[in-house]
């Protein structure tokens, strides 16, 4: 697959279906989430489970970003290829195939990993020990999102399991994904502070052991504010916040926290035009819908579902444009969004008059295993 | 990204998420398609969009198929890379840079497109000319859709058009694709009832022109069995009977259509257990859930939105399987699922015993534009 632009081109170059950053809007998303971290005495360790992309990631590790979470050990496995040399899969692996393959990783990288289970303990042991190699091993905890963790009360015991093991135990993982969707900025903190209480709850229960707890990882785009706030986090996980989408855009915003801008598009051309509506050339195979249809960018149009490879534009306070007229769309959901594509095309001056500045690959697309 | 297994593994061994045919089921699917299109005297001219692969067209065709249809010129070009060598673009091509592309691909691949537009039959031409090739042009009539296609009324026009600029004129699209899922049959018959008098229409407007209309095309996986009875549809588009998904099987059945079964799964694996629920590794980045959240194949278990990188099985008639289990999931929709992978692993022999006999590539993964 080709990409839909080549650096230097002028962005009505760009062929359509094709995913742009605007640059400008994207660097200034990094310099505010950076200065956030550094202003509140937390460590960035973005979630690259958004974007996928080795030079993505470089350019926030240099901006001062610890590192980069992921969710599958082959998202880590194509990141350290391209030279990302921190990371943490912020997830369970189980299948004994994977874990070989992790051990392998980390002899390269620094490496870690969430475990919820003891089974998931034992093997994660025996294959960094086939393979001679060390990981940095986080407990996760269910903190609201009922879905992966144990209880706090358990966290106790199966870090125990990791120190009795020879592994490294590195502390908590305490996501609670739902909360960063809360609409309200009072929802979402009423939900850190439940997921603050059991975060406290597992560290207590850790060193009751007698087991040092180094650090309670967690927090998104949603939350960060809240999270930092907190004390209790002391590393946040945020990946969205450098391209935002419709979705996050929806959320009222968090007092006393920085804005961002959108900065990942899906440039679209008019195909076809009915009496009083225009269809686009994207469709759910160009944008995720699992949070909503994507918005319509500095149009008054409403954007309704045509399927896998069309997009319906119906008036609002603005009349559908003509054929072959170029339409930007907001995502809903930037993360399965990016999986959709292989490049990013990115685009320095805007999206009226920008030209390409890069052509970044999506380096983990698909990598779901 | 590598493949989740080779060929020759047994179905243990392959890595998850994974998106499996199962091979014997497919081929029933295919054999009862082609006999159905052989016995009713239509041509079968299957949507690839659907599997994007170079190795089930060939299938296809093998099987009877005149060639496939592809959504956009991107999916024609991969798949005429890999030796399919007649296919419609069921759709409308806009931009000069595509149309400039399209001509050279017309010079080596029998190539059919879609218009529904003056400006769209214009730079065709011109791009065709350019190139000096030819391809075989369908004028699309919005049956019911709401989406493409001119009025039937205007049909005439455009052919018109079409043959003044000396290009093969061959037929009408006529596609209904909101009609394929309304769920009771006799809805669905309804509504071919009235895209074949929209069809009827767009041909005499044709033939009132002077023109001879070759052709109808158009129908999918649930109305094939009613436009193949109207005697107006000459061919037949439907592409999701070869794997079925959980949409199309929430159809009530066609009367005298042949039933199709469940050949394409995503195998996950089990990696955290809950008190009451059990996680696996496949959320909205391994299948679509446009058109609903997966089913669980062969357990009466709950399948709840667990994000993009997980699932979350709740108990019904059977209690959530432990860590490391095996379960397989039904796509909601097969078409954007196949769209996440890279690879199709093609199993002899069924879900539980079976072997590895194919890695397929999908070669128009990402293909949008």
């Amino acid at each position: 697959m080709r990409a839909a632009a080549s650096v230097g081109d002028r962005v009505d170059a760009i062929d359509t279906p094709a995913l742009v950053i605007d640059l400008d809007a994207m660097e200034r998303n990094l310099a505010r989430m950076a200065e956030f971290a550094r202003a509140h005495h937390v460590r960035l360790r973005p979630h690259a489970k958004m974007h996928k992309s080795g030079d993505i990631a470089q350019l926030q590790t240099a901006a001062g970003a610890v590192g980069v979470c992921v969710q599958k050990l082959s998202e880590a496995e194509a990141l350290a290829a391209r030279g990302v040399a921190d990371i943490f899969i912020s997830n369970e692996v189980i299948a004994e195939s994977k874990l070989a393959r992790l051990g392998v990783l980390a002899q390269r990288i620094r490496l870690a990993v969430a475990v919820d289970s003891v089974l998931g303990v034992d093997r994660l042991a025996a294959a960094l020990k086939a393979a001679g190699s060390m990981a940095d091993v986080f407990v996760e905890v269910d903190v609201g999102q009922g879905r992966c963790g144990v209880a706090p009360a358990a966290a106790g015991a199966l870090a125990q399991q990791v120190v009795s093991h020879g592994l490294r135990f590195a502390g908590v993982q305490a996501y609670h994904g739902r909360a960063q969707h809360l609409r309200s900025a009072a929802e979402r903190e009423a939900a850190v502070r439940h997921a603050v209480t059991a975060a406290r709850a597992a560290q207590a229960a850790i060193t009751a052991n007698g087991i040092a707890c180094p650090l309670v990882t967690g927090g998104g785009t949603g939350t960060f504010a809240f999270d930092a706030a907190s004390g209790v986090y002391g590393e946040l996980q945020a990946g969205s916040y450098l391209f935002m989408d419709a979705d996050y855009a929806a959320n009222e915003p968090t007092p006393n926290a920085p804005a961002f801008e959108h900065a990942l598009f899906v440039k679209s051309q008019v195909i076809s035009r009915g009496h009083s509506h225009a269809v686009v050339d994207a469709g759910h195979k160009s944008h995720a819908i699992d949070s909503g249809l994507p918005r319509v960018w500095g149009r008054d149009l409403e954007f309704a579902n045509g399927g896998d490879e069309h997009g319906i534009l119906r008036p609002r306070g603005d009349s559908p444009p003509g054929i072959g007229s170029t339409v930007w769309l907001v995502p809903g959901h930037c993360d399965p969004t990016v999986n959709l594509h292989e490049h990013f095309i990115a685009l320095r001056g805007g999206l009226l008059q920008g030209t390409v500045e890069a052509v970044w690959a999506v380096d983990a697309r698909g990598c779901a295993r």
